[in-house]
């Protein structure tokens, strides 16, 4: 993939005039808080005064993961499957989430290990019938790995919406995440390493000591793009290019949990302007996902104790995301309303 | 008032079949965080499988202090019913969530000092031109707030809707507020009183010696009833009512920030089964409610630093009660999707 150039959103003049906006609107200057950054934030992405949210969409992109062989989730794999055909039934929480705040859903089928056949409403980006088992070899080659970005990239550039929220299905792939976060923030695996979608501490600890090996293993992988490839899943490869091709359009980027946020580790490296476009929606339940977002500087929105993936967090994030953009464009101003200023 | 006599929604057996549903859905168990317990809460209180939410609205009770006078504020006392009309005209924050949101919107005079004369959309419970100075004599008498409660209990009962979010506006409040607040659960004056709608340091700690001198005048103040009296305003006298009338008519009570909380704080130390029915929609920013929190042992749904008051917490948190109460009632279960289970 030729990695787009991202640039930064900052824009003083406009920063300036988003905040004085923002508080001559009728409140206390400050007293919205986290809205009023959110706000700001959306102003600059859009290069807007009065921002606006067009078309909001959740892709929730599935892979399955060799590494799975090593007995490191609960659940057998075939649930990724089943899963993405409970997202095409609409009987999933993020069917609901989304349905409740008219956000529209797309699923991408990344390199799931299943032939769907052709299938109305799944997105057909299959890089394989899941990766390879990374405890042994790389999970994909380099030439896969920057197709998978690549098809991303160009997907969500075709999306109408200004707003995409990231979303995954893959089971296994809380341990790819952990890789990637041990990898590239270099903090120690044990920080990294979670219960995903329910270990007991006896399989944590499993799971630790797989990835260790391979960590071990795979030393030779060092570039965030080797990374990628060596521990990642398709559908990991496939949000981290669809992020910065969001990015690149100047599209709002809203932040799930653990595994998409790993893939915005990798893209944060190659450009870390990509931040810049990210709104966070949650700190996820999942060990290591509060020092992931520490790592890069983010503050979530909501802290619900959520550990479901799936883009759960965005759908329910995205009413804050509208409440945003519409404070500034619909509230009164203290003059527009007659109301008057401190004493 | 005749203080209703709240029930605990305690129900063992409804309990367990609500646990039984939620971990049916096509998640793993726990995954969907506080939304889990809220499903439980919302079943419980509505006696129901299947809870429903019906017709929300958010109440915004306005009421005046006298305690202004002692310069507690860094907006004039008018700025309450300047920002009544921006309410009735559709221009406030509370305005653009509630629309946002799909939630009706009452607006309750409930002691403003204006004369508003006859105004469609405005609710005229009005108890007097604002409280007296506090500072000085007793906020109101005793037959007064209890008048306030009662309207408040009558007027939220006759409203269609099974969950009340309450809200409020009043100059002066969180003077109020940090008053009911140290008398209410003895914690130190300086942990109760904070910058309110943006008072600078100086002016918190003459706030704090305003409240600190009327607490000792009042010294025989010492029930709720007579707290309440003492140094509550009439809207947060009418929100504890109407709280105590939402339970007793088994309704959710969507709570606010920290004028909303302090009204509840009364309300439970007379029942304390009130606090079963309510949903703590956030955690503000304004000192002391943090701790208003943990001295009730509430869990707040957003922590997004608000500290504006009007209800504006509760209209956000609604997306997330819709969430709860629709994962029970619309998510495929395990069952019914033919996903497989943990191996």
């Amino acid at each position: 993939m030729q990695i787009p150039s991202i640039q930064p959103v900052a824009d003083a003049a406009l920063a300036a005039t988003l905040a004085a906006a923002i508080d001559s609107k009728t409140k206390p200057p400050g007293s919205l808080g986290m809205l009023e950054s959110l706000a700001l934030q959306c102003g600059l992405v859009q290069r807007a005064v009065h921002p606006v949210l067009r078309d909001p969409a959740i892709v929730v992109f599935a892979g399955d993961h060799g590494v799975t062989e090593e007995n490191i989730s609960p659940y057998p794999q075939s649930v990724t499957w089943q899963m993405v055909e409970n997202f095409l039934a609409g009987g999933a929480a993020i069917n609901v989430f989304a349905r409740q705040n008219e956000c529209a859903l797309h699923v991408v089928d990344a390199g799931v290990n299943h032939d769907f056949g052709a299938r109305p409403g799944l997105i057909d980006r299959k890089q394989g019938h899941g990766t390879r088992n990374f405890a042994r070899a790389p999970a994909m080659d380099a030439d896969t790995c920057a197709r998978a970005m690549e098809e991303g990239a160009a997907l969500v550039a075709s999306f109408s919406g200004n707003v995409i929220g990231f979303g995954e299905m893959g089971i296994g792939n809380t341990t790819s995440a952990a890789a990637l976060m041990h990898k590239l923030t270099g903090l120690p695996l044990a920080d990294c390493v979670g219960a995903g979608a329910g270990m007991a501490p006896e399989g944590v600890a499993h799971k630790q000591q797989v990835i260790a090996q391979a960590v071990r293993r795979h030393a030779q992988a060092v570039t965030p793009l080797e990374v990628l490839a060596t521990f990642g899943g398709f559908e990991i490869a496939m949000m981290a290019g669809a992020m910065l091709g969001a990015a690149r359009a100047r599209k709002l980027v809203l932040v799930d949990g653990f595994i998409v946020t790993s893939a915005l580790l990798v893209a944060a490296r190659l450009q870390p302007a990509v931040l810049d476009y990210c709104v966070f929606s949650h700190c996820s339940d999942e060990r290591g996902h509060r020092r992931m977002l520490e790592h890069l500087g983010a503050r979530p929105l909501l802290q619900l104790g959520l550990r479901l993936g799936e883009g759960s967090g965005c759908a329910l994030a995205l009413p804050l995301l509208r409440a945003a953009t519409g404070f500034l464009s619909d509230m009164a101003t203290f003059a527009s309303a007659q109301v008057s200023g401190r004493g």
